[in-house]
């Protein structure tokens, strides 16, 4: 049986990929238990909960081009991994690094790349302590890592009137941030351990895909768009459009800041600390509101509407 | 920079897969650690050396082919990691699914690769919690398993004398056995509790390339070729030619059986010990022996030379 098909409304690309997790779970079944043992946080939570595994892949001309240094590309595959660890609060440990790739590979560009993964695992504590090298037709390279998480964070579990902040600014990420971003590994600890913290995750689809995911069934996320902070690329690229900032802060994506909420009474003691930790301040967006039954997972906070045009980044369409 | 190079002396072609992993252990560098606790066996010793971590992965037109079920093909990619854990006598535990497809991706076939994985997790009681959905220019998947071992066998810790033993019959894979094998979980855990086992693996690449691994530094695998078990398939495909039915066994490779030493005055025991458990034998196909400086890792015992044309499978040449 050919595993390409001619005809796009029987492909992955028909549903995307957001509709195609949903049917790989169905398909696993009961091999596949629920979050967050299972599928649909940024970690699997496994152990008794306290241990962490995540895994992310690169693939040339979709997260890096032939532009971009090999040293930046291993890089960001480690960091990628490390941002779904951090998202849960969790510290990264041992990672596993699966190549795929071409027999014309080269052996300079590869040097490149496994040395810049090697030098963001040092950055981050993580060893490599396994992997898998393949030939493949194009070069593809998945890690799966491991990590401790003592008060895992989940996705979802926010309550109504909690109040919604991101970490940092979001937007124009093509610029370079999607390549040199860091992840919030201590970000992510310092929110674990402070009470009143209700959700997290990382941003990586862009917010208008990612905020429906922190709200959780049952709540919307209602955000005051002009809180959210554009950072200067953003800025840059967007040459004062408002529109086009808002676009590019709700959709571009690859912005590996975190999001979370935060119960309303906790919400300025938590402000506070986060300032005298870090030497910054972390972002007020908006609120956790009742679901409007079949409604939209985010809303203009001042229009009750989802802000236009806004959709994050859908893969595999 | 271009990860591909038209300089075929500059490629991964060049040097082949072993040296290949040799070159990205050196990259790796200090994020690597060593054997056991690092890259070099089936799978990593985590967590004090209870916990196993490994990772494998499949390609379409390599691992499979267009005529193979995609059943199969998502099964094989299951058992492939659970024989890395069976071969250090571990049970196996949590995967994490990495796909990599096109968009044009079949749905239909997509359903039986998933589900043919899930069946074979459940066999082996794997419980999917987790993975990653990105497109590529060609159907690969990437697996990664942990395990657990409360006595994890090694590679490459046998001592001089020690008999060398594999646990069913060798060759003609390519027949169908590389798709329907059953990976040797409870032969694993059984030899993992019987004192006297000195260092086991799986033979994924063929024995002629894997048996000096299990003979390890300062030994050599002096295997009694006559001795070694031909599979039905291997007989059938060389139809009485003895030098190919042997180039067969020696080097057709993906026979997913369990190579293991033990100490001499326990192999007695052993043989029946494992008879009485799997109500058929194993079998003793050669002695562990002092390496010659420089010399082979594998050697006839009648002549004291290496088979002659047997190298097993090199990837990526």
């Amino acid at each position: 049986m050919n595993p390409i098909t001619d005809n796009p409304g029987e492909s992955v690309a028909a549903i995307g990929e957001r509709a195609l997790i949903g049917r790989i779970r169905e398909w696993l079944g009961a091999a596949a238990p629920a979050s967050p043992r299972g599928m649909g946080d940024d970690c699997a939570l496994t152990d008794g909960g306290t241990n962490l595994l995540t895994c992310d892949s690169v693939v040339r001309g979709r997260h890096f081009d032939d532009e971009c240094r090999p040293e930046l590309a291993g890089a960001k595959l480690l960091k990628r991994n490390v941002s779904d660890i951090a998202a849960m609060g969790g510290i990264p440990r041992e990672a596993l690094l699966a190549l795929m790739l071409p027999r014309q590979t080269s052996l300079a560009w590869l040097e490149g790349f496994v040395r810049g993964l090697a030098a963001a695992a040092l950055d981050y504590s993580v060893l490599v302590v396994g992997g898998d090298v393949t030939e493949a037709p194009a070069f593809c390279a998945s890690l799966s890592l491991t990590g401790r998480a003592s008060r895992p964070l989940l996705r979802g579990t926010g309550s109504e009137g909690d109040l919604i902040y991101v970490g940092g600014p979001l937007g124009g990420s093509i610029r370079g941030h999607h390549l040199t971003f860091q992840p919030r590994v201590e970000q992510g600890m310092f929110l674990s351990y402070f009470e009143g913290v209700s959700a997290c995750m990382d941003l990586s689809d862009g917010l208008a895909k990612d905020a429906p995911d922190l709200a959780g069934p049952g709540l919307c996320a209602a955000l005051e768009l002009d809180a959210i902070p554009p950072s200067i690329e953003a800025q840059e690229m967007c040459d004062g459009d408002g529109a086009a900032l808002l676009r590019s802060v709700l959709c571009d994506g690859e912005d590996y800041e975190l999001l979370f909420s935060v119960r309303a009474d906790r919400a300025d003691e938590l402000e506070a600390a986060w300032f005298d930790r870090f030497g910054g301040p972390c972002f007020r967006i908006g609120t956790l509101v009742p679901h409007q039954p079949g409604g939209p997972g985010l809303v203009d906070a001042a229009t009750g509407l989802p802000p236009e045009g806004c959709y994050g980044y859908e893969h595999l369409r």
